[in-house]
């Protein structure tokens, strides 16, 4: 039955899919966040499934999203902190991938520093992967979270001006959504200063603008970026004030764009520097604690169907 | 019915209560005590739900005294730990508190370091928070289960002579304590060295000894505080061999007491500190494991009677 | 009836173990092996009762081992990681453990740099205590594990020539190994630097090679050890290099063992040092990432079996 159709085994990124793959993970995302609405929001779908979040770069935030998803899906759910971690003792990425992998797992979900390290993993185990986020490469829950945010507020995609801003380089974030985006038929627009553009940039169908004003005219939505000075070691580090004073989305520069314009981040943010308080805090733009609250949505809907195939249920055969 | 009812959204301090509703916490306590004693320690009535453990403050012995709490009733527990937390990429703790609640939490037990913070989150969030311990604040669930191991000890709790010993100035434990004990009718008295002792003790109903010997004298209970040196940063810090020949509790100190008199701590337990290991180790007199056995069953009455409300109860309609 | 019966309180090392008993518990992992396999990976035998993974030593390959093993059988586990824990604000290890007794655990697992320490542990509490390797001296699943995945590969253990090699000196997995497989018959040769021989070996029942080759000659097993430059502080730490050299297993050396000798390793491997990776990697040859499935069976057939008493089994009356 094509309703519960995916045919990728792993999600290892937001390329390679499909649109309308795409729009199936966000419909079937919808269920829970109507569940997690309620009182009782557990589920035994996933009971007698093993799932380990590997998280080989600490992350609070994604981690207990999908900490969350897991268990209120009735998976029993280990974690696996790099700071503890056998990868202290020397051992290779692979050895431990292959250490999961034998303890049989039903589902690997990783975060790892660096971009492509997620991609080495899946081609070594025998369950679904899913990348939480790998280097500089992709996040793919946090695009598809963005994107139900985004369809739930404006009750559509395709047609919407969204202006992805601030420190575009070091973002896997900015790459995720921007694929995704510009798939689901958005008209997607890189704002950044031109050290923080990333060069493969050419590569994806965006406009860019290198003056935050002119990059917000117009714009139904206004998606900031954390800036990432914990990844900027050795390269060229803002000043943060210089930073707020140009790059900043502040009230008066959220003026240009909309007036109904929806303000995004993904957390943590880092309050006076990429945005004011006055908006992250706007209870009419800013969309941020509800992309929170999708994000355990979809990654619910994440795990249920990359292990539809393992529970032998249709579509699947 | 009436049995049911705690008017109170939060716990955030035994500060707030009356007396009969501290006496309401202990008595739904005392069926977990007898749970917890049988090999089948599991209930479902908080099955579906969702609870979020938030240290910002390391306590391995609070953290996991909720998480067995919250797992013996069949709750989803995820703990989340300052040390690898957003916090540290300068999160406010508004914003951590808000994306917690955006998971959609059905309650929050918090640790802080920092007096208020707790009831900073509880504001802003739409479940129940419960404080697990914040600065030199409140601890309640340490003073319910001092309060529960004494009157299952010794009966009843009024008219009871208590000293509490110790490092009062650092000590959470000690002003909640001194809060429950006072609430419930007992004789709550203070020993401390003058400089231990804080300034606003002034406004508790509390006698203050600033000799040890005299403050034993007659005493039912004795309550020792652990020497938190680990909080004296920058004040002044005792000679631990000093501390002891002046406050530790010794045998022959202990002689003051009544001949049945209790001996209390809250662990973890600097021995020879402020405790002779021969008091606390002494199977007559020394409730210390009582206590850790009462702090887990308390939890749990305090987990179930705040999510009454949400899971719909009688006495919340 | 026989088949439950296994007369032990605690399983805190080979040591006192009859051949039949470490017999019933690989037989009793058997069917956790099945299980572990199938898409369904879940029992609820352990319902209801608490399991605490006390690790005062990390080791996430282990931890998540017996993380795993009880959750798959349905009890409520919980983990107290020693870095966060009390022991570092200075309470005794004997104090911890009564804090853990008085949560009512019904099983302790527990990790310890200090041999001995889980001994002293099992002294104290009310629940069966397993060791999960504790100092120098014992780490019994590990040898189950191993024991095992033997019986599996080559059908029996009785009569194999099995030459463990390297870091015997520093190593609890050599202890465990040399007394569970000469109980079961095994033909069992330590094969390492004098350095790292250690002194108390002339007590236990094995033939002693300080030159690789020789060692390795018609060995059915060959079972590499870790090098643990990280326990060598103060001592001789030779150089990677020259081990490897002198004491690595490469497809040369491998050659005089028999043509079918299966290679272990308890992990994580140190690459290049005292294992080739062409060795590690062999699919015909080595047995690596099959011990780490066994352990998890393994782990599950101890957790059910020490916990059966209390569970009013048969064979407990």
């Amino acid at each position: 039955m094509s309703a519960l159709f995916f045919p990728h085994r792993h999600l290892l990124g937001i390329a390679g899919l499909q649109p309308h793959e795409i729009g199936f993970l966000l419909d079937e995302a919808e269920q829970w966040v109507a569940m997690n609405r309620a009182t009782q929001k557990h589920d035994n779908r996933l009971n007698g499934l093993t799932l380990i979040n590997a998280f080989f770069e600490n992350s609070t935030r994604t981690l207990l999203s999908f900490e969350i998803a897991g268990k209120r899906l009735g998976a029993d759910v280990v974690n696996m902190h790099a700071a503890q971690s056998s990868v202290k003792k020397g051992e290779t990425l692979i050895d431990t991938a292959m250490t999961l992998n034998a303890m049989r797992a039903d589902m690997i979900v990783i975060r790892h520093a660096s971009s492509g390290a997620v991609q080495l993993i899946a081609d070594k185990v025998d369950c679904p992967v899913l990348n939480a986020g790998d280097g500089r490469h992709e996040h793919p829950t946090q695009a598809l979270l963005d994107a139900l945010t985004i369809r739930r507020r404006k009750g559509q995609i395709a047609g919407l001006v969204i202006a992805i801003c601030g420190d575009v380089l070091h973002s896997r974030v900015a790459r995720s959504n921007i694929l995704a985006l510009t798939a689901l038929g958005a008209d997607v627009r890189v704002v950044a200063p031109p050290t923080l553009i990333p060069p493969d940039l050419d590569r994806m169908h965006v406009a860019r603008f290198t003056d935050m004003d002119a990059g917000l005219d117009g714009a139904d939505v206004v998606m900031m970026l954390r800036l990432q000075t914990e990844r900027m070691a050795g390269g060229f580090v803002p000043s943060l004030r210089e930073y707020h004073a140009f790059w900043g989305l502040t009230p008066e520069r959220l003026a240009r764009a909309r007036p109904d314009a929806l303000v995004m981040h993904p957390g943590p943010m880092n309050r006076g520097v990429e945005i004011a308080s006055s908006v992250a805090d706007d209870p009419a733009r800013s969309a941020i604690t509800e992309q929170v609250e999708m994000g355990v949505a979809v990654r619910m809907a994440c795990l249920d169907v990359l292990t539809r195939r393992a529970r032998g249920m249709e579509g699947w055969a």
